[in-house]
């Protein structure tokens, strides 16, 4: 058998900038300035459920789960973090990592299929990527 | 300080039946007859975030999420799973583990405040219950 590569979705490609890499994980950036939003997407091919991992990747994921929910509290203050792997839409296994607020714009109900996404304008994304970047310690 | 103990949510115990207990999570079943969905809320009082929890523990949930993302799976066949840490509504720490399917009543939009939870038949509630209980080996 080849080795089949890890490659990423189009749709999270298309909505997302990358951050950075952890050991399992590329780190993603979705591109919704109403909400701090994260997706880590575990850097082998072929995964859809959190069971198809190997029980090592497993816990690498809860560490770079927690990782990267700590960096996104930090850079956000944020109220709640939203930790979610759904994929009944994008089918490539991928977890959120989202801040949530009391007066964003979809409190208390979960951010998916609300509204439109909002593009974060070209500074802002950068500035927060670099916030991120750095809470993460990505060079 | 006296040892706080662990006294689960309010809402939770009126929305669910218990399956169980694992090693680090009560297993609940949510009374949603529309969804196979078990909720797991670690027994450790104060929890609010995923990060609350110390690393054995964070290893211990992942496992369980495992364990009980295999058990539903394996109970009713499920196209997809989703795995969900939200709390916007209720703040002490649990995921929820959700069977969903092509033609269920929410897909492929999440399940949260989706209509109105209709509550299983007794007799439906026992026997899925009960198979739930031998998929995870409860006695």
């Amino acid at each position: 058998m080849s080795v089949q590569p890890f490659v990423l979705d189009p749709r999270l490609e298309a909505e997302t900038s990358q951050i950075g890499e952890l050991a399992l994980c590329r780190v993603l950036l979705m591109d919704d300035a109403r909400f701090p939003w994260l997706i880590l997407v575990p850097k082998r091919p072929g995964l859809v459920e959190i069971i198809d991992l190997g029980s090592a990747d497993l816990v690498r994921l809860m560490e770079e789960i927690a990782t990267a929910s700590g960096v996104l509290e930090a850079a956000t203050s944020a109220f709640k973090l939203n930790v979610a792997a759904l994929g009944n839409v994008v089918r490539q296994l991928h977890v959120h990592v989202i801040a949530r607020f009391e007066n964003d714009a979809a409190w208390p109900s979960p951010v998916w299929g609300k509204g439109e996404r909002v593009s974060y304008e070209p500074v802002k994304r950068a500035e927060f990527s670099g916030k991120l970047r750095a809470g993460f310690g990505f060079g």
